[in-house]
């Protein structure tokens, strides 16, 4: 039986899985994680609107069924193109006869000073929960001590102003409000600062000119400062510094300034990148030196095919999806002794929100939806990609009664209970790590 | 006013806090963790039956609309009794005209060599996570490698035959039935091995015999092995010895053995301690020496009462529930110049699951109801003591769709996603602990 391996579980790596299930082929996917994450969500964890739990499911309920699919939890640090097989950190290598790499982006610096070590990114789980944690106990801090206002533990500075950047900039606005409305927290709202600084002149540039003013209006409404037209020059533990010269006293940075893909991929695959790191591949989406191997998703220069020739596709998971797909027909294709197809990238549009009531939806036609209307469309859209039933109902459960009272809600910080070394559970014998007791607090 | 500070947020913490409510005192709420946590699920967490956030409930959440009770995130480390504070880690003392000790127990090793060190407990909701976290890896390795099952890593021991061992025990049987059934894990089921170990006779030592006896046939039937009467005598990264001599391979011990009170509690607040580590309380629940404190719940030896002179309460959440609103009635009437009241405890029998269908309750009056009505009442109660709307929706979707059909769950395994160094978010400068993004695989 021709043999799959698919690295990475993101939304190319399982649309690819899918596309396999059944087919003539062994599928293995591989992934240093055991659960899928539903990335657009993240910033709703990182702002306590969601349990982490509602954007994770586990790979092996997508797929337990699934008689020619097999999930392996392992790291990947290497393919022997030679010997065809993958290494895995720590373990045996998982042979192959087709490979398809899913392996996803990291958050893009731009080499500007402090901002990989002081900022916090928005990309897996982890880096929502960290964030989540972050905020929370800012807020505790200012409420043992609200003469912090004046160093910036209650200023929140978003750098990027795309999809991202204002989704969280819109949904730490809604957290500082409940917080206040409804948590007892005691600092004065209107003294908290959200900002979100971008270096183009607009906000949401893949979004034509009109639903980027009202993405605007509406964050300013909703008490988010905008620096448009600002470049970030520095980033330190207490401020972030701008090209005119300007400081920002804060100890939080959320960075949403767009995403890469870590140079060392390609060098350690012997593979070619684009500029920005992608792997290059030709039009059926191969690797033009491994042509048993494909890259899809965030991790390839995908290129959008004969309605736009010579563009890439933009970094979504609409185009990780249907790459996903893509490769894994041409496996099929290959596996049949036919020949590969190009591929085409189907534009579906691109949508953002800003908060409760507030999102855009534009259509590749170039209809625009926004308001009440759009937020609506955007969470019917997002419930239905959502994967899993029980998922959609508790972020349902969690969606609505935020909506209806935010009277309760995942605000739980949880990195106080990580324990003392996480890597000795990870990698060395198992003694579970215990956690430091402290002497009169509850245990 | 008078300013009351309860130090801990658990049942008996968040009890008082609630008898205070619109009383005329100050109370301010201290806790190391934000959330309060069900600890009669935890079981549940540590079995991927049900999300961390389930179980956790954000203490601002319950108190924030209640003018007189406000939440302080902090860690206590002492109460100066002659300047009246308590003493914060990192932060200015907090003044307190009367206190409510609430801190709660720690597993109890009884000395066994290396039962701390290589046991998981099962207190808080950092011990649910990590043992999930242990229990799922332990799966996708003997998956990755089936030769693994003769060192034991599909053994799970079970030190403790009480409700919370008989509870761990039997939703084990259950995840290991999911895994294969749903989640294509390939080990053979009939060699994973559940071991019961406890030094008594006989299992569910609070309860009957006869409803011991039917909890012990309804494990057996599960694939649970009792070995009762037999002592734990060392606990090694690799096995369990017993007091026969005999050693159980194993990378998995759950300790269920009992509760204690960290010695230093009573020490260090110069405070009296009974021989398990309890601190000494007088009949109306305060210190001998100290009678504007109160202690009260697991922390405390309660006295039972006029109805059981000279026994004191196991430690139980009706215990801390009942004596935490017995405390703060008392400070109400020392506040008003009345004399205080002598605690007396209302049994309301006990309960304890052994998994699907299967539970016991037993009232006071000796009365015993088990099976699916045991199950149905356990499933009831604990819901509707379960803090909070919100979580009882996503507990009750969480329970009815494993119920259902197990083809979902939160089976996600976070420990590898946790910062490289938490302490640093905890206390040091506010930098986000990276995450080391691995080359190869999906970020």
């Amino acid at each position: 039986m021709h043999r799959v391996v698919i690295v990475g579980a993101g939304f190319g790596g399982l649309s690819a899985a899918r596309a396999l299930a059944k087919k003539p082929v062994e599928v293995t996917v591989v992934d240093q994680r055991n659960f899928h994450t539903f990335q657009p969500l993240l910033y709703e964890v990182s702002t306590a609107g969601l349990d982490p739990a509602d954007v994770a499911y586990p790979v092996r309920a997508i797929f337990g069924r699934t008689p020619n699919v097999t999930f392996r939890y392992g790291t990947v640090d290497g393919v022997d193109w030679d010997a065809r097989t993958v290494s895995l950190e720590d373990d045996d290598p998982l042979p192959f006869d087709s490979i398809i790499l899913a392996t996803g982006a990291v958050a893009k610096y731009f080499g500007i000073p402090g901002a990989q070590e002081f900022t916090f990114p928005l990309y897996t789980l982890a880096d929502a929960r960290i964030l989540r944690d972050h905020l929370l106990r800012r807020l505790e801090e200012i409420d043992a001590h609200p003469e912090l206002i004046n160093d910036g533990t209650l200023t929140f500075v978003v750098v990027g102003g795309g999809p991202t950047g204002v989704e969280v900039a819109g949904a730490l606005a809604e957290l500082l409000d409940v917080s206040v409305r409804h948590d007892g927290f005691k600092f004065d709202r209107a003294q908290a600062k959200i900002i979100v600084v971008d270096g183009l002149n607009r906000l949401l540039t893949p979004f034509k000119v009109s639903a980027a003013t009202y993405a605007a209006d509406t964050l300013r409404r909703r008490t988010v400062e905008l620096q448009l037209g600002r470049m970030v020059k520095r980033v330190t533990p207490t401020c972030v510094e701008l090209d005119d010269g300007s400081q920002i006293p804060t100890r939080t940075v959320v960075w949403a300034g767009g995403v890469t893909v870590d140079g060392t991929v390609a060098s350690g695959l012997g593979a070619l990148a684009d500029r920005s790191g992608r792997l290059v591949v030709r039009a059926d989406l191969a690797l033009p030196d491994h042509h048993q191997a494909y890259a899809i998703g965030d991790a390839a220069a995908v290129p959008w095919g004969e309605d736009r020739p010579g563009v890439t596709c933009p970094q979504l998971a609409q185009v990780a999806i249907q790459s996903g797909k893509h490769a894994a027909e041409q496996i099929v294709n290959r596996v049949k002794g036919k020949p590969t197809l190009p591929f085409r990238y189907n534009d579906k549009g691109t949508m953002a929100t800003i908060g409760r009531r507030a999102a855009i939806a534009q259509f590749p036609s170039g209809m625009v939806i926004r308001g009440t209307l759009g937020w609506l469309s955007w969470l019917g859209l997002h419930l239905i990609y959502l994967i899993g039933f029980r998922n959609k109902i508790t972020v349902l459960v969690n969606w609505s009664w935020r909506y209806l009272s935010w009277t309760s809600g995942p605000r739980i910080i949880v990195g106080d209970e990580l324990p003392a070394n996480p890597e000795e559970e990870d990698h060395g014998v198992d003694q579970p790590a215990h956690q430091p007791e402290t002497v009169d607090s509850p245990a």
